[in-house]
């Protein structure tokens, strides 16, 4: 079997003491494995992104933009085979392994307007003849810790934009689906990057605790559940670093009286069963305020998932794919068993879907429930996989009350056509990503990625903006000149002695 | 005695259970106490904080302006006095403590501009007809800890940005000097500022701890020395809240051999003296390249301090006045001691000054050390009193290594006239405010305040742009409108049908 | 009879060779006369500002601002004061005059944040040790020429903003109503600023001739009509001066067949006869999509009206007073008389209103005129008076059409409850300042001010952001520092001999 | 011959009935023509692009950025053939070519940011539940007139970021050299963007006064000699254009006594004779501050020039080619000849250059006059030719008044290693763009380019943030929601009654 390996310094570096199977969620079966990094391999990476520093954070903006101008010229040319790797190994349909890279190829578009995004401010006269500015300088080595959901997305939300603010990387992707990744890094180093500045290793939490402690290491970022956030951000805050660490979601959808049901069903089709759920904005629950609307909701939502088809990867015609394991795809479905003991309707089945030829895949199918309720623990926690859950209320304030009452609150989403209605939706919702009308309001490029409550720990949201801001460090310059010397002459009376 | 109490919810409060003497450095006497707030009374600080913030939050940005207008307008009318009172607590002579109070003010003046500061960032089409845009919503109750030696200072560089972006504030500040920090906010109060939105509680640990624990806080700032600092960091994040702790400092100044030494003498002897050495930005190294370029310094400098007068704040003729307690008095005298001990060369000697009609005062002259090593104790710790340390070097590479070596990054500076040495220095070293012949480069009001290394923890600088981001949570919203109904007369054809 | 003068570096000088009565429009008589000035008076404000300039470029911008702090507290204390100049000469109520001081109050508040508005562009390493950044520098001496409608908030859209960015400025205001703006420049001097950096002169087209023709004025700024506006904008571009010169306006308000018409109607009463139309942003015409909403328009309008009183400033009941002069008011007259003529029903009669006491006053009553089309010229022009024509049409893309194809467009609105219509509108429509349910879309002072087509002359818009980038040019700075000599110690080989 | 035609609609376009030779200025002779457009010519392709505006508009900017990011690649892939026939039409010297060409895409990478640059401002609760933003709309069909001596990088300072911005786009490149301008443009159609969006047309005064008087066109910018630029900018603002028209040049550098003069001597070279002077930012005054520091730069000035080598673009040793015609030959040959009759001292005499095989190209060799003063025509005026004249003065003062005494302020430099004169130069000196040590700042891509005085008409800088202002216009939005019928359920229990 193929053994997945690590980058380093510019080079595959195959760390073989410990290894572990990567599956195809479709098939059930292993053909590949990852290698698993010790301390000491990290270690090696950190050094190659230490001794890489110096000069790439000397190497002007613009040049570094470049890098990442011909990083996505590389991805483009590259995106079948990126999306067949991902189809591989995560399971998602190439239509959607598509989107994912696409947005990942979003963040590389964005870090090319580096120069820009890097500018100081500059105040003359702060006080007579002295000048003052703000510069953002890089951190140092910082470090990227990512999930199997969007193998080439999430790692493309860190690295091209903290590389372009002139920082050196190790990305540590998920060990499930790291084909896809470390295929990206090598096109970044194709793209002209000097080794040693992007570094990927493959591991598990060995791993990942070396790049929690080791002093070099100035800044970690990481996208996985909110115990493991927080945990990510307790020990690298503890260890001098900063951090910002995304966790889990509950993602809910408010659907008004006022609605354009249509579209919002067709809208919520996408938002809850692609990627199979496993998207920390998915939705997965909507909230109807009033009985008709939520008996339109179920009714139209129930025919429109009667079209849905769950399958692997190689097939486009597909709506969603497996789930990552044998083990989550049982964890869904204890969810489903559990709502249903708790007393709720489940409308649309999909625990037992039948995929031909891949009888020993991870499916479960798009599952519609209806009159679920907060007390439930399908409500409480996230399921991660293609199951909707419909709440019904008999008011706006109500469903507001309910989100704001979760403990998550990364994104959410109001259907309606009153501006009033969206507009207090917005202001008031507890909730880091809000859409009106839009179902998955994951932030475009150039705004920024981040959820409030527990689906996020850190100051600064992720990527755009707010990601210049989490990957630099700001340094204040007052300069004042005090004497005219040379200016006057005075310097000059004895010229040749100088 | 009089007892110092708390604001809360607009009315002052005096929880009388425990106290503390406050005493006049000048005399070592004590006149008044200060109450030591109970856990309850914290809780009844955050209860006002709490209710008052639904309605400040929503009031617009330039009507919490103006309440900031007015405030300047206040503190300026009563500038005197509340420079008598920190004269009485803390020590500081009454133009020194003109200084810092107007300092303070230019952060009430920079928060006067939050409409525009608030501005958040709208994308029209970021996808066909989808708008997307950011806010940045105030966090809610949020907490500032502050330190004996910029009573009026260091509140002001939080309460007023934090209040103007629509938080609440409970202000815990130093139980050394309570009593200008309390009349400042009394001030805020009078100029319309709604009950609850500002608390004052005085206290010690306890009401500190309640401070980081409660989870209706939701951020904490905090200026003290840096092991504090760590503590009261990773304390807020664990218990779910932003934070931004500054720490301790040693600032450094780089004396080249190009230097207008004159000024340069000038500049130091406010940077290394002025308010006793008490301040975060205190100059206390000066690291002269070349032994030409040190004997003059030396030279210089012993001949200027010759001039310098420690005395009691009510004579304003006075340069400095007493640190701030008995046992931090024995602690400065200790590090001269220990540099003495450890080879150094006392060129000035401030251990025992003669103050007529003082004897009891915490007086400290000012003292200049020359032959001061990287080895002793006295360089590797923040002495926070008025004492010069010479270190010799003989190159600007050795100069600058020694400033990237120390544990603290808060301030450092050069002298030149060079323009390639100041560009070269304030590009490479590792300290987040640097001065060009600026011996203390405290950012102005309008930029941002933050050492490297161990001098702050978090990612945000304190006041200026950084502030308003760390007193502010960022929310994307993504919107679409679906249907033209209305603007195309579909609604209104049949409107019972609706 | 009092003559108002002019204000030249820092003095009050009567300039008496030619002088102009000055009417109270509620009595029709004159007590008061104003200066016009000569040329050469014109020429020695022009020399006191440029005079002054230098001194006032290079003084810190913390410091400018903090002169507009100052004259905010003098205008607040001497509110009323002002508003009865205002009422004396320009006619409207105090309660319309004090709604106009604060708008002009908001533009010096703007203008306290300089320090942060004037930050430019700071770029580390646009090439390898070559950094860049750009300032924004004040012109010089800048001119303004504002209308009798606003003598008090138009002349400070200009220029306290001017005047915080570091020019000197010259103001030329309406000779109707010249003593509240007088009143007001002397305000700032008594805030502090220095003599020669505002100058006010009264005058007519001769001292308007210096401004637009004498090198030393930089740029001007203008409001007034569209005639008058292109002129100045042309002749000033001619000689060498940047302008933006904003005219007249004709701004309608779409009533969507979906409007909460209770509150359109209670929005329109305000933006339609307030200050009786003397505003650039008055709203004068209404469409009504579908005869239903015109007609429940036209219903709840004329009800409404009922209540409106017209009367002299003095009477604080009254809802709006007379027009500026006698020829205006026989103007606006001959408008409703040709919307008669042909064809449109005058629904409510504004033309012989009775004041009791007041007979001789320049008053025209609320007029609402209904089934005006656009061929007539009531509709074609600008009336500048208390009347509100009602344009009916059946779609919203028709009502949409008659905007666009108007000259102006300053201002306009939609009264909708449907956020896509409101979107479709804001997007398309081709006029500057759009209301969605706000008849009166004047910008607030952190914003800028700007119509489109013949509404403004000139690239960008007033006050606000872009008031600060029109009063201040850009200047690009690149930096190399070519040798290292005194940093690596070369220089001083022979430090004796400097 | 071949005839050079035009692009309109996404079809190259040849309007015969006019023409004009296109010389080889290194041969001195004419091997293809360039058609010269009719009025109706550029009416269609104002038509197109009219046409295209809409749809073009309403494009995301991120889908209007991917076209730009394509386009880069297209220009890299194809820079050979571009610099090949920039040399053959136009004369430089390929390096200095793909020198112009990379300064041209740069302006296309920064135009791929455009959706961070098209951020508007958005302000929530301007007033109670009332929110306000600014959106930059693009202005429609805006024209770009272009000069010889950068057919490549002059147009890319105007068209990609137009273009960006939402606009069409007119080009009329100049006639002496407009293949690689043409070729570009097909380029730009290549990568994607739509027929219409950008058309170029060739011609002549009768092509230009079309674009400045035709009501379609929004906007103009220009760039060429003063007296032209001053007739375009009141042409185009007579006809309700927007304008910025860059004019002509004479840029002084400032040698001071301390300067490291080998490295001045350097940068000079290329400052100077680089592109054979025919650049507006050359270099063309070297201002020496005492006799010392003058004599020194003619005596290293004059030995470097010996290196120097005029020749044929094709021959890449070359360092610069011939002028553009015969007629500017003898022009630049008639101020050598006047400043040799005022008493200037040719040191280095280019008049009768020998370039062996090209004795008719158009060429004057390297020229250096010592001794010009202020009141000779060859100081006074523009020569744009390879000459460099040195002025000597005696202190930095007079050096400084000179400059600003000059008509144009377009560039200038000081070279000194002190920072004191290089911060009072950079401050006080009326020119627009500004070197330390650096003889060409001609900013980067993401600042802006302008001159001051009679340099630049227009209150907006060419290209960077302020080429994106000037290439939209300000639309400020004001939304409030009045009623809470949806979110409160009135609307729907009766909606019969709507």
């Amino acid at each position: 079997m193929n053994t997945v390996g690590h980058l380093i310094n510019g080079q595959i570096v195959t760390d073989a003491a410990r290894v572990q199977d990567i599956f195809n969620p479709a098939t059930g079966t292993a053909s590949k494995q990852v290698a698993l990094a010790s301390k000491a391999t990290v270690e090696d990476a950190i050094a190659a992104a230490q001794a890489a520093f110096p000069e790439w954070r000397n190497t002007p903006a613009i040049k570094r933009a470049r890098v990442m101008f011909r990083f996505k010229e590389l991805l483009e040319q590259n995106a079948d085979r990126i999306c067949e790797m991902i189809g591989e190994e995560h399971g998602k349909i190439s239509h959607d392994a598509a989107g994912e890279l696409q947005r990942g190829i979003e963040n590389v578009e964005f870090a090319c307007g580096i120069p820009e995004l890097l500018k100081g401010e500059y105040s003359k006269n702060v006080g007579p003849n002295i000048d003052s500015w703000s510069e953002f300088q890089p951190l140092g080595v910082v470090a990227g810790i990512t999930p199997f959901n969007f193998p080439a997305m999430v790692p493309m939300w860190m690295f091209p934009l903290a590389i372009a603010c002139g920082n050196t990387f190790i990305l540590k992707p998920s060990e499930r689906d790291p084909s896809s990744t470390l295929f990206i890094a090598q096109l970044l180093q194709e793209a002209g990057l000097p080794d040693g500045v992007l570094n990927v290793v493959n591991g598990d939490k060995e791993a990942v605790d070396v790049l929690l402690t080791d002093q070099r290491i100035k800044a970690v970022s990481f996208v996985g559940s909110t115990p493991i956030a927080e945990y990510i951000y307790s020990t690298a805050n503890a260890n001098g670093k900063r951090c910002q660490a995304l966790g889990g979601a509950k993602n809910h959808a408010i659907i008004m009286p006022d609605a354009d049901m249509d579209n919002a069903v067709n809208q919520l089709l996408g938002a809850a069963f692609g990627s199979s759920g496993e998207r920390c904005m998915a939705l997965s629950v909507a909230v109807a305020v009033g009985d008709a609307a939520a008996d339109a909701l179920v009714a139209k939502m129930s025919e429109a998932m009667q079209t849905l088809k769950v399958g692997a990867y190689s097939d486009s015609s597909n709506d969603f794919g497996p789930v990552i394991t044998r083990q989550h795809q049982q964890k869904v479905v204890g969810y489903i068993d559990s709502a249903e003991a708790d007393g709720a309707r489940v409308v649309i089945d999909g625990r037992n879907p039948q995929v031909a030829g891949y009888e020993e895949g991870f499916f479960v199918g798009a599952t519609l429930i209806d009159g679920v309720t907060p007390a439930m623990q399908s409500y409480q926690e996230e399921i991660f996989g293609p199951v909707l859950q419909v709440v019904r209320v008999s008011s706006m304030d109500e469903a507001m009350q309910l989100i704001d009452d979760h403990e998550y609150g990364n994104g959410t989403c109001i259907f309606t056509r009153d501006g009033e209605a969206a507009r207090y939706f917005s202001d008031h919702i507890q909730v880091g990503m809000v859409g009106i009308n839009v179902p998955l309001p994951v932030p475009v490029a150039y705004h920024s990625f981040g959820g409030w409550k527990r689906s996020l720990f850190g100051d600064l949201h992720a990527y755009g903006p707010d990601g210049v801001r989490f990957y630099t460090k700001r340094k204040t310059i007052i300069q004042r000149w005090p004497s005219a010397g040379v200016r006057e002459g005075v310097e000059f009376s004895m010229p040749t002695m100088k």
